[in-house]
C-alpha cells in the first residue's frame, strides 16, 4: 500500500483522496515530470555538416505542435545505415527506407520525419505516400557533381496505426522547410520536438570523442514512450517496435562498417529496453556518418579493426544513453530499473532472461508499489524461453542506486531473510538495479525497464481520443 | 476517454471526480462484482464417491477465512492424472505431487489444498513440508484390502512465493478435517472457497453426461485471478503458472487414458487463457476418475477409442468452462474477450498468435478504454513468434456477443473504413470476440483473455500488504 500512498503524495494534482479499501484507492494521476532530462548542449558538440529543422504541417490537429522534420547532411561523402523493426507488418516508411538504403548504396543523405500518423497498415497508398516524402525531401538536397539527388532520403513516421497520411500537407510542408534549415543545438531541438508523441520531453544528446587522432562529434535524437519492446535488425532481415532514433556523426565510416557498428550497438541499447513488451511496426534507428570532421580515410572494419572498435564502442555507449531516455520517459513510469543477468552460458540466454523479467506485468506492478516481491522476479526467470537455468544456482539481489551495499534476496536458490525496511529504502528511489546471477557460465546482458502504473493504463485506454 | 468516464459511472465508490486533464483522471477503483458467476448446483450433479471439506487453519491471518481443504475419493478403483507448470522453479507441492503420482501408479486418492502461501522457492524445508501434508492427508484415507494408505495424496499450494508454510498449523488442521467431510454442493463449495486468493467468487461447476450408456457426473473447482498464463504439461515434462484446478468424475477411466485426456483438455482450456502473461511456479490441474457411477470397465484409449473420445471431449468442454471462470474473475477485469485465430497452417501457430494478442498490454488497455484501436491487434500478430503470417492475407474483425453482424476492421491486409459508433456499441459490452483470419491454412485456436485496468495495478502494487 505504501507505494500507492506515495503516489498520492507526489502527485501535483490531488483530488480529495482518502483510501477506503484496497479496491477503492483513489489515484490522482500524473507520473512525476521528466522535463529535467532535457538539457542544453553546447553547439560545439554537434557534428559538422548536418542541418536540421521542423515545423507544424497539420498531421497533428493542434495548431503549432511540431509534426514534421528534415535532417540532412551537406557533405558529399555521407554513409548511412539502419536497423528496422522485425514485426511482420512493416510500416510503409520502413519498407521504403529499406529500399532507399539499398538503392543509394548506403549513401542516403537526408531523413524526413513525421509524427501523428505511423503510416502503418496503409496498403499501397501508404507506400506511395512514403515515396512522395522521399521525393519531396530529395529536392532539398544539394547536387553532387551535377547529379540530381534521387532516392537519398530515409523516412520515419510515428503515431496511430491504420490511418493514411495527409500527404499533400506533408509534401507542401517539406518544401517550406528549406528556408529554415539550421545547425547546432536549437536546430536539433526542433527535430527532437517534431518526433514526440506521448513523450514528455524532447530526447537529444551530443558528445565528442577522438578517433584516429581526430576530434569527432556525435549527436542523436530519439522518441518513444509506449509500444516499446524493440527488436530491430539490419535490412533486409525480418522486421519488429515504435521507437525511432537518428544518430549523426562527422566521423568518416564506410557504409558497411557503419551498418556493422550500428547493428552491434542497437542489440545492446535499443533492443535491450522495454516499456510495455509491445514491439511496433515502425521501430527504426538510422545512423549517418559524413566525414565532415576532416578525417581523411573512412574507417573500415577490416582495414582498421582497432579504430573500428573504438567507434563501435562509442556508438554503443551513445546509443545506450539515448535508449535509456526512452525508458525514463516510459508512459506513466515512476521508476528506472536496470535488469542485469550474469553467469549465463551465452549473451543470448542472458538477454532473453533479462527481457522476460523486464516485461513481466507482475514485476512491474510490484516496482510501482515499491513491494520487494522478489518471488515474481524468480517466477519470470523460470518461464523465460531458455534451457540453461538451474534453480539451485540462481541468486537474486537488489543493487541500490546510491552506492550502498547490495541486498541479497535469494542465494543459490535459497531465499534469504529479507530486511523489509532496507528493501523499502532501496525501492523508494527512482533508480534500481535487479541483479540475477545464474551461476552456469560467464556471459551477461543488461536490460532497461520501468514500472507499470495507473497512468500507463489511463494513457493507453484513450490513446486515439 | 469514453472508457474511463464509463468506469467512473459504474464505480460503486465515486469520490468527487472531475477530469482535469488526461493525466489527472481520478479512478475510484472497483471492477464490477463477479459474484453472479457463482451459482447453486443440485447435489445430484456431483460425482459419487467423493468427499470434501475445508477449514481455517491459520495460513491466512484473518480469522475464519478458509485456507485448507481436503477432497478424497472413497472408491478403491480411483485413477488420477495431473498437468503441472512448465516454470523451471517448480514449487515444492508440484515436485512432491509429481512424485506421488508416480509412486501411486496413477492411483492417488486424495487432494490437500492450502491457500495463503505457495510453498514455492522454499528449498529443502519446503519439500519436507509438502511431504508432511501428504502423510497427514494419507491418514484420512480408508484402507484398501488392509493396506495402510501411503503416498496417495496430491498437494496444491497457492499464495505468496518465497515464504515457508506454518506446517504445524496445517498438519493439525488436516487431522481436524476428518470430522467434517461431506458430499454434494455445500461440501464442494467449502473446498472452492478454501482455494481463493484474489478471486472474488468461488469457482465451482458440475454436470452430467452419458458414457457407454451409463450416467456419469463430473465436478470441478479452480482458482486464479492473477499470475495467469499457464503452460502445463504432463509429468515429468518440464514445468510453468498460479492456476490451480481439480476435476473429479465418477466415470471409470484407466490412469493412462485419464492422463491423455487431461493433457489434451488442458492444452485447449487452461493453457489457452491469460490474465497477465505471467506463468506461475505452482500451476496444477488434477483429475480423478473413481468409477463410482457403476461403469463396469475402465475406459481405455486403445481398447475403446470411441468412448475415450466422448470422455476426452466432455472433459475438454468442462475444463474450458472452468478455465473461463478464471478469466471472468481476472484481477481488475471488466471484459471477457475470446481471441480466435483461424486459417493457420498448424494449431500451434494459431495458438501462439492468439496467445501474443491476448498478452499485449496495449491491446488490453484499449479494451479497458473501449477503444477500437485494431492497429495494436495487428501489431501483436506481427511480432508473434511464428513464421506463417503473410501481411497481405490477414483479416481482423470484431464479433459482437449479441449475435448481431461482425465488424470488419482489416480485410486481406487492407484497412476498412470503420464505423466508430458501431465499434463502440460492440466494445461497451462485457463480452467480445476478436477474430483474426490468416488465410494460409485450415487450423485454428481460441484464447480467452481480459482487459488491463487501473484496478489490476492497484491489486498488484500491494499484493503482499
Amino acid at each position: 500500500m505504501s507505494g500507492l500512498v506515495r503516489k498520492l503524495h507526489v502527485s501535483p494534482v490531488l483530488v480529495g483522496a482518502r483510501a477506503l479499501s484496497s479496491s477503492s484507492i483513489v489515484y490522482a494521476g500524473n507520473a512525476p515530470s521528466k522535463a529535467h532530462y532535457f538539457v542544453e548542449i553546447p553547439d560545439s558538440s554537434f557534428p559538422k555538416g548536418f542541418q536540421a529543422t521542423a515545423s507544424h504541417c497539420g498531421v497533428k490537429k493542434k495548431a503549432g505542435v511540431l509534426d514534421l522534420s528534415v535532417i540532412l547532411s551537406t557533405s558529399p561523402r555521407n554513409s548511412s545505415a539502419a536497423c528496422f523493426t522485425r514485426n511482420v507488418f512493416k510500416a510503409a516508411p520502413v519498407q521504403v527506407s529499406t529500399d532507399v538504403l539499398r538503392l543509394s548504396g548506403g549513401r542516403a543523405r537526408a531523413l524526413v520525419i513525421n509524427s501523428g500518423c505511423a503510416n502503418a497498415v496503409t496498403g499501397t497508398q501508404g507506400l506511395q505516400d512514403a515515396w512522395s516524402m522521399v521525393r519531396a525531401t530529395d529536392a532539398l538536397l544539394p547536387e553532387i557533381e551535377g547529379k540530381k539527388p534521387e532516392n537519398e532520403t530515409l523516412v520515419l513516421s510515428t503515431g496511430v496505426i491504420g490511418q493514411l497520411l495527409p500527404i499533400q500537407k506533408i509534401t507542401n510542408g517539406i518544401a517550406d522547410l528549406k528556408a529554415s534549415m539550421g545547425t547546432g543545438f536549437k536546430a536539433w531541438e526542433l527535430a527532437a520536438r517534431a518526433f514526440m508523441t506521448t513523450d514528455t520531453f524532447p530526447k537529444l544528446r551530443a558528445r565528442t570523442f577522438k578517433l584516429n587522432g581526430v576530434d569527432v562529434r556525435i549527436a542523436g535524437i530519439d522518441k518513444g514512450a509506449g509500444m516499446i519492446h524493440p527488436n530491430m535488425g539490419p535490412p533486409p532481415g525480418p522486421p519488429h517496435a515504435t521507437l525511432l532514433g537518428f544518430i549523426a556523426t562527422d566521423a568518416a565510416v564506410s557504409p558497411g562498417s557503419l551498418q556493422s557498428a550500428l547493428t552491434y550497438a542497437v542489440d545492446r541499447s535499443f533492443n535491450s529496453i522495454s516499456v510495455d513488451g509491445d514491439m511496433s511496426t515502425n521501430d527504426t534507428i538510422i545512423a549517418m556518418a559524413n566525414g565532415a570532421s576532416g578525417m581523411e580515410k573512412e574507417i573500415d572494419e577490416k582495414a582498421d579493426p582497432e579504430a573500428y572498435e573504438v567507434f563501435r564502442d562509442e556508438l554503443t555507449s551513445f546509443a545506450t544513453e539515448l535508449a535509456q531516455l526512452v525508458v525514463r520517459d516510459g508512459e506513466g513510469a515512476t521508476k528506472f530499473v536496470t535488469v542485469s543477468v550474469e553467469g549465463a552460458p551465452t549473451y543470448e540466454d542472458a538477454h532473453r532472461i533479462a527481457s522476460t523479467i523486464s516485461t513481466s506485468a507482475l514485476v512491474k506492478c510490484a516496482l510501482f508499489g515499491e513491494d520487494a516481491n522478489w518471488g515474481r522476479i524468480l517466477c519470470a526467470v523460470g518461464y523465460a524461453p531458455v534451457s540453461c537455468v538451474d534453480p539451485t544456482k540462481v541468486s537474486v539481489s537488489f543493487v541500490p542506486s546510491d552506492g550502498s551495499s547490495d541486498l541479497a534476496l535469494l542465494v543459490n536458490g535459497e531465499p534469504q531473510a529479507v530486511d523489509e525496511a532496507r528493501a523499502s529504502q532501496i525501492l523508494e528511489k527512482e533508480d534500481l538495479e535487479i541483479r540475477v546471477t545464474l551461476g552456469v557460465g560467464n556471459e551477461g546482458a543488461k536490460y532497461y525497464t520501468c514500472d507499470f502504473s495507473h497512468e500507463y493504463v489511463t494513457i493507453n485506454g484513450s490513446y486515439r481520443s
